[in-house]
This record gives C-alpha cells, sequence and structure tokens, in this order.
C-alpha cells in the first residue's frame, strides 16, 4: 500500500511549507492546490470557483438555500459534485504512489489507507506575525483584523472538516501528532520529524 | 538556564514510561513520584496520604467543604499546603539541571524556565489493553469499566490542572509537541523525538 501523509493545518501556521519540505525530504509527490486542478479538468469549471466553493462554509451555503426555498438549488448541486470530485480525486492520488496531501479532509477520506496524519498549529502570535509577512506582504492591516480573519478561516476548514467527518477538526485524537511551530524554525522540524513518519511506514 | 521538559499524559497512553526513557536518552534527571517523596519529607506527612490529596478532585474537596459550613477546614488547609510544597519542590527541582517532569502542571508552574512541553495521549483502544496488561494485571474488569476508571483519572487531572493554571488540560495551544502513542512503540518515538527536543534547547 502507498504511504499517504496527511496534514491539516491552522491557518498561518506554516502547514504548507512544513507538508512542501517533508514531500521534498521523504521524496514524496506534494499535493495541495494540484487537487483544484485535478477538480477543474474533469468539471470544467473555473479553478477559482472551484477554490471559492471549496473554502466557504457548506453549511452556510446549504442553511442559505434551505431558508430560500430552494432558488439555490443547482449552487448546492454544484457543490456536491465539487465535493464528490475531490473525494474521487484524493482517492485516485493515494492509488499514484507515497504523497504528502494538505487539508481537504484527506485524513478521513483517505482512512483506509491508513496515513500518517499531522495536525499543524501555532500560537496567535505567531499566525500573526506570518500572515503578515507571508501572506498580506504589507502592514496596513490592523492586527485585530487580521486576526479575525485567521479565526473566520480556521472556522470555516472546522465547518467543512466536521461536515466531511463528523469529527471535530483539530481534537488531537484524530491524529498521530499535533506540531506547534512557534517556538522551533519549520525547517529544523521537517528534518526531525522525517525519520519518525519514515518508522510510522516500516 | 536548566533544560525542562515537562509530560502531561493521559491515564493509559504511556506517558510516564515515555518520560523515563525520554530522560535516559538525554541523560536528564526524572521526575516523578520522586516529588511525593520530597513532599512528604517537607510536611511529615503520609506519602500515600500526599498522593491521595494531590490525586483527588480538588475542586469537589473545596466545594464539599464550603457545602458543609467549614467543617472540613483542616483537610483543605492541608490540601493547600501540600499543593505549595509542591510548586516549591518544582521550582527547586527546576534550579537543580537538566530534568523531565511527568504530569503536576509542571508546565505551568515552571513556565519561567521555557520548558518544552509535550502531551502524550493514546485511542481508548490502547489506553485499555495498556492499562488491563500494565496497571491491573488481571483480565476480571470489564473493559466499560476500566474505560470509565480512566476517563475518571483523566477527568481529576483536567480539573486540578485548570484549577492551577486556568487553562485547559490536553489542550494542544499548551504544548509545544502533542504525541500518539497508539500507533508506534514507545522506545521508537523516543528515540526519534529525542533530537527534536534537543533541536529546543539548541
Amino acid at each position: 500500500m502507498n504511504k499517504i501523509i496527511t496534514i491539516s493545518r491552522e491557518f498561518g501556521s506554516g502547514g504548507r511549507e512544513f507538508a512542501k519540505r517533508l514531500a521534498d525530504e521523504l521524496g514524496f509527490s506534494y499535493y495541495d492546490k494540484e487537487i483544484i486542478s485535478e477538480i477543474a479538468k474533469e468539471s470544467n469549471l473555473n479553478e477559482e470557483y472551484i477554490e471559492n466553493v471549496l473554502n466557504s462554509d457548506i453549511v452556510n451555503q446549504f442553511n442559505y438555500t434551505f431558508a430560500h426555498s430552494f432558488t439555490n438549488i443547482n449552487q448546492v448541486n454544484t457543490s456536491v459534485e465539487i465535493f464528490n470530485l475531490q473525494n474521487n480525486i484524493l482517492k485516485s492520488i493515494a492509488k499514484k504512489g507515497n504523497c504528502v496531501i494538505v487539508g481537504r479532509a484527506a485524513d478521513v477520506i483517505l482512512e483506509e489507507y491508513n496515513p500518517f496524519k499531522i495536525f499543524i498549529y501555532a500560537s496567535d502570535e505567531y499566525k500573526l506575525q506570518r500572515v503578515k509577512e507571508k501572506e498580506l506582504h504589507d502592514n496596513s492591516c490592523s492586527n485585530k483584523d487580521v486576526l479575525k480573519m485567521i479565526k473566520k478561516i480556521d472556522k470555516t476548514r472546522a465547518s467543512n472538516y466536521e461536515l466531511i467527518s463528523c469529527k471535530t477538526w483539530g481534537d488531537k485524537s484524530n491524529y498521530d501528532l499535533c506540531i506547534n511551530t512557534s517556538n522551533l524554525d519549520i525547517k529544523v522540524i521537517v528534518k526531525q520529524i522525517t525519520n519518525y513518519v519514515s518508522e510510522y511506514f516500516k
């Protein structure tokens, strides 16, 4: 069976950098935005639209639709189709070879592959600093606003994960290892974790 | 400053074995029951009594006392004295040299030492098996009863930790690393984590 590592992460914790470096270190394939491109190919939908659907709060979308007498039912159908496609694509990725997959509730969708499940998190101070430096590239937003955005993104991730898995996003019992990136350089963490993960697959 | 590692753990997860092995691997002193013996020496109280006080639900003790018109006030005073002694002993341990400390909310009490904080946890199945094998040494208890006992012990740990720290016990944001022992041998985990911890203290 192929070796699958899933990385769930708080926004701003450096989970994506961690995942990319871990994949490089192990010589595994790396999947993040690539999944969106695959869905776009299969569905003939626009990548930006797909990303928007996957990263918005699905429960809210559904509630809105049902509250408005099904006027938005096509939108819901498209969302369901996108989620189904995502599941199929994740499963075909898992069949292809060893890989590291970021987000997408892959830890649950690929459970039959016994993935090694990692959750990456950090302190609010660390995430704030990192998001301002790496994502926003400017200092015009107030810290309060940036933190509010971080919490909102994580709330949506949590909500969608719960919908797919019936589990609580970020609850450590769902993962093999939960790593706080606040106090150590991600490069250093990856170097140390590579052997740990390899032991799991022995 | 001395290097302090604190190990918090779910009952039955193998946290104590992990801590002992990690201390041996790093050549650090190891403190667990030794703290009880120190409190006994300082207070002239019986070790078993001290252990009983520290491992019982302090909030419940207080509530009981206040609900019964202070008839039990001496008991509460003794409990407070034991907790104060424990804090002082933890601080003198931290001053002595590099060490690994199990439980006792040492991660919070020794916060000024910037300890590396680890939380050890495992699945219910793993904990059930381990407790039956290593603690009970027999099979006469039902799985349901053993799990109930595990949850009760953890509930008390959580309650006392919260009282001391105003933080949530087991909430991953309080720790540098949370390790699930369900799927890898503890000896193997310790070997892999030793370098990780060393990097933190560099």
